[in-house]
C-alpha cells in the first residue's frame, strides 16, 4: 500500500510546468526587474545579515527603477495631510477639532472634507471608469493646460499608467497578426505587453546622435516594412519625455508624427508621464500629443489619440500608490463603453491613488494656506533633480568610452558605453550581453544597479545602460564617484579600449 | 481647399470601431455592473436633478455590488488610523506626540511606526510580489487558520482578488482549446475574464434543491463531456463560501473535490474571499481548501491549489482600496517564478492596499489596547449582516412565487422567481430576460437595484435575482416593505401566476 502511495507520488506530473503555461508568458522579458535586480535583492540580503565585510559598499542603491520615495526623496506635504483625513475622516469630528487644527492647515482640512463629501468612504467601490468628480478635475487641469476642451467621459483613471496603458493595447490588438510601433531604446512595459496579448512589435530607431530624436523617415521604413510583411500595424506608441532616451521632443516634430499616423492611419498612444519633468524648460519644453493635435485644426477632428499620466512620476513620486489616468481623444463611442466594460470586471481603480490623482491636478493655489510650502517642495525636488541630471551626465562623458546625451526630460540618463574586447570576450563566455556584463559587474563592485541597454532594444552592436539621477543629493558626489572609480577600474582589468 | 478638407473627414474611417477591436473584448458580459447599474445610475442623476417627483423612493439602494461601505458600513476604526498614520508619517515626529497620543490609542501609533519601518514610504514601489514582510505575515496568519505550514515566497499580494484571479487564469490558459470548469451561477469575473483571455468555459451546476451543493456527478459529467469536445480541461474553479449562492461547502464535499481534481489532472482555484461571512458557524463552518488538502495526507503533495483572499469582503469590506492575495499550494518553482514576471510588469501591487492586508491578517489580539473596540466593531457587523440575512431571507420566501436558500455564507441571497406568462411575454416583446425584466421593473418602481440571474447563468428555464443584504440595519425593515409592495404589484400587474 505505502509503496503504491509512493508510485503515485513519483509518477504524478504537474499539470502547470515551464513547458505547459501560456506560451506568450514565457515569452515576456521585463528587464528593469530582471537579473540585475534579483541579484541587487541577494546582496541586500547578505548585506543585512553579515555586514559589509564582503563587499566594498554597505548600500544597494537602485538605480534601475524611477522609484524616488525609495530613495528617500520626501512626498508633497499637502498631499499626504488630505490622504491621510480622508483615511481616517472621525478626525474631522467637533470633538477633535482644535487638536486637527492645530495639527493640518485649514486648506487640507477643507479639501478633505470636500473629497470626502464626493466619494463617501474611500473603501467603497466606486464608479470603474474613476470617481466622475476626479475625472472632472482631470479634464479642467487638461483644459488648462492645453487650451482645448476637454471631457470626463473621455477620462479612465486607472492603478498607474501601466495598466491604463495596457488595457488600450489589449483592445487594438484584435488578433496576432496586428502590429504596434514602438520606439528603440523603449520602456520594456511595451515589448512585455505586446508578448503577453500576442501582437507584433514593429520597432523604429531613436537617433542617438540628434539627441534620440524621432525622424519621419524612421518611422515610414519601419511602417513599411512591417506592411510589406502583411501585418496589420494599428497603432503608434510615443514616450515623450522618452524613457529610457530623456529626450523631449519638439512641438514640429510631433506635428510630423501626428500627420503621418493620419496619413497612415494609425493610433497614437502618447505615454506622457514625464511631463512635469522637464529639464531644459525654454529650448525644450513639453507639449501634449493632445494640445498640438488641436491646435492642428478641423482636418484632424477624427484623429485617434490615447494620452496616458500618472501620480508615480513628475516631483510627486507616489509610485508605490497607483494611480494614473488616460484620456481618449476621436475614440468612438461604442470602443468608449467596451474599455468601461473591461474596466468594470476589475471593479475599479484604487480609491486612495484616484484621491491622488485628484490632489496632483488640482494642486494648492497661489493664496491658497498650503501654497507656499507647496510651491518649495516641489521646486526644490525639481531644481535639485535638474541639478542631478546635469551631474550625472558631466560624469557619464567625462569616463573614457562613455558618451551620454542631456536630460531634456524624464529620470534617466542613457550613456552609450564602448567596452574592451576582453570584457565583450568575458561577457560571451558568461552567456551574458556585453552591457549585462558591464552592469552586473558595476553592481557587484559598487552596489550600484542599473539596468542593461539590452533591456530596452538597441541599435546592434551598440551597448548602453539605464540609470536615474535619483539618489539623494547629499549622497549625490559619493555616488557619482563610486561610478567613476568601477569604471576605470573595470577598464584596466580588461585591458582597456583598444577599439571604440 | 475647403471642399477637399471635408471630404478628407467625412471619408476619414475611425481606426478602432465596434467591429474592428479585439473580438474577446466583445464577448465579455459583466452583468454586475450592466444595464441595471447603468439605469441605477442614470435614475440618481435624475433624482438628485429634479427630486423624488416622478418616482415614487427618494435614494437608489445598490444592492447589485457586495459595496458595504456604499451602503454606510463604518469602516474597523483600527485598520483606518493606522492607514492614516502611515499616510503621512509626520504625525510621529515629536513635536506633535501629545496631539496624536490623544486621538490614536498607542498599540495604532505602534503598529504604524512598525509598517513604515518595514515598509519605508507607502509612495514607493514594493517588490513585485508584495512586501515581504506583509508576506511573512499572511503565510503565518494561513498557517494559523489551517494549522498547516505557509511560506511567503508562495504567496502573491494582489490588488483585489479579482486581479489574482485574472493572473492565474492568465497563466493557466495556455491556448484557446483549454476548458476551466465553472461554477453555474457563477460570479460574472470568471465568465468574463475567460471570454478575454479566449478559454472555454465548462459550467457545472449547483444544486438549488441541496441548497447549492455541489454533486461530483455533475462535475464528472461535465468534465465528461468537456472532454470528448475535445476540450483540455485544466482546472477547477470553486467559490465558496458561494457567490451569488451563499451556501457553504462541507468538509466532506470539499475532500470528494480534491480527489475528482487528483484523479482527473486539474488545478484547483477556490475563491475563498467571503471566508469570515460565515452565517450558520455550527452547521456551516468554513474550512479552506488548504487546510482540507493537507489533511489528506502525502498522497495528494503533488496537488496544484491557488487560493484567494481579499480585504473587500468580511466584516472589512474595504473594496475601494483593492487588496487581496494568493496563495500557491504545489506549484511548480519555475511556474512562480512567471507570475512573479508578469507581476512585475504591472511593477506592484498598491501598497496603501497591501498595508489593509497587513491589518486584516494582523488584526488586534486579546490584551491590545484597540482589542475591545476592534471586537465590538468587527461582531455588530457580524451580527447585523446575519439578522439581515436573515429578515431578506423570510422576506423572499413569504412572497408568492419566490422561494430562496439560506444564505450560510456571503453577503449575497439568490431567491428563484416564478414569473407569471404575461410577464415573460412583456420581457420578450422588450428583448429582455424574463429576470431581467422583473429586476427593471423593480428597480423602476423602488429605486432598488439588483442582478437578474441570467448575469450569474443558471439552469434553462430557471428565474432568479441576486440580492446583497447590506442596506443599514435601521433601513432595513423599510427596505423589506418596499420589496414585497413591489413584487405583489408586478404579479397584479402581469395577472398573476397562472403557471408555476
Amino acid at each position: 500500500m505505502l509503496f503504491d502511495l509512493k508510485l503515485v507520488e513519483t509518477t504524478y506530473s504537474k499539470i502547470l510546468t515551464f513547458e505547459t503555461i501560456n506560451p506568450h508568458i514565457k515569452n515576456v522579458e521585463y528587464a528593469v526587474r530582471g537579473e540585475l535586480a534579483i541579484r541587487a535583492e541577494e546582496i541586500k540580503e547578505e548585506l543585512a545579515k553579515s555586514g559589509p565585510g564582503k563587499f566594498g559598499f554597505d548600500t544597494v542603491v537602485n538605480c534601475n527603477i524611477g522609484n524616488p520615495q525609495q530613495l528617500l526623496q520626501r512626498p508633497i506635504t499637502f498631499f499626504r495631510q488630505v490622504a491621510c483625513l480622508t483615511e481616517y475622516p472621525d478626525l474631522l469630528l467637533p470633538e477633535n477639532r482644535d487638536r486637527v487644527k492645530a495639527l493640518f492647515p485649514s486648506d487640507v482640512i477643507e479639501r478633505a472634507q470636500l473629497m470626502l463629501k464626493q466619494i463617501g468612504s474611500v473603501g467603497a467601490y466606486s464608479h470603474s471608469q474613476g470617481i466622475l468628480f476626479i475625472r472632472k478635475d482631470v479634464a479642467k487641469f487638461i483644459e488648462e493646460r492645453d487650451g482645448y476642451p476637454s471631457d470626463p467621459s473621455n477620462i479612465f483613471l486607472t492603478q498607474g499608467a501601466s495598466t491604463g496603458v495596457q488595457s488600450v493595447l489589449q483592445l487594438i490588438i484584435a488578433n496576432s497578426n496586428v502590429g504596434i510601433m514602438i520606439p528603440i531604446p523603449q520602456y520594456p512595459l511595451y515589448s512585455a505587453t505586446l508578448s503577453l496579448f500576442d501582437a507584433q512589435p514593429v520597432p523604429y530607431y531613436l537617433n542617438e546622435e540628434e539627441n534620440w530624436s524621432l525622424d519621419i523617415s524612421q518611422l515610414t521604413s519601419s511602417l513599411s516594412t512591417a506592411r510589406d510583411k502583411g501585418l496589420n500595424v494599428r497603432a503608434l506608441v510615443i514616450i515623450n519625455p522618452g524613457n529610457p532616451t530623456g529626450q523631449c521632443l519638439t512641438e514640429q516634430n510631433m506635428r510630423e508624427i501626428i500627420d503621418f499616423c493620419h496619413q497612415q492611419h494609425l493610433v497614437l498612444l502618447a505615454d506622457e508621464v514625464y511631463q512635469t519633468n522637464i529639464y531644459q524648460p525654454t529650448e525644450r519644453p513639453f507639449h501634449s500629443f493632445k494640445k498640438v493635435l488641436r491646435s492642428m485644426g478641423s482636418k484632424y477632428d477624427q484623429f485617434e489619440l490615447f494620452s496616458f499620466h500618472s501620480v508615480s512620476k513628475g516631483m510627486i513620486g507616489e509610485c508605490g500608490r497607483r494611480g494614473g489616468y488616460y484620456e481618449c481623444t476621436g475614440i468612438d463611442k461604442q470602443v468608449i463603453e467596451q474599455l468601461y466594460k473591461v474596466a468594470s470586471v476589475g471593479l475599479c481603480p484604487n480609491v486612495p491613488g484616484q484621491i491622488m490623482v485628484d490632489l496632483m491636478v488640482r494642486s494648492p493655489k497661489h493664496g491658497d494656506k498650503s501654497y507656499p510650502l507647496y510651491q518649495k517642495e516641489m521646486s526644490n525636488i525639481y531644481e535639485s533633480l535638474r541639478r542631478r541630471s546635469i551631474k550625472l551626465n558631466e560624469l557619464f562623458n567625462s569616463l573614457e568610452g562613455v558618451s551620454c546625451k542631456d536630460a531634456q526630460g524624464s529620470m534617466y540618463l542613457f550613456p552609450r558605453i564602448y567596452l574592451p574586447v576582453k570584457a565583450i570576450e568575458a561577457a560571451k563566455a558568461a552567456g551574458k550581453q556585453p552591457d549585462e556584463f558591464y552592469c552586473l559587474e558595476m553592481l557587484n563592485a559598487t552596489g550600484v544597479c542599473v539596468v542593461p541597454g539590452s533591456g530596452f532594444h538597441q541599435e546592434e552592436g551598440t551597448w548602453h545602460f539605464r540609470s536615474t539621477f535619483l539618489p539623494p543629493e547629499e549622497l549625490f558626489d559619493g555616488f557619482c564617484e563610486r561610478l567613476k572609480n568601477f569604471h576605470k577600474e573595470f577598464l584596466v582589468k580588461y585591458n582597456g579600449l583598444k577599439t571604440i
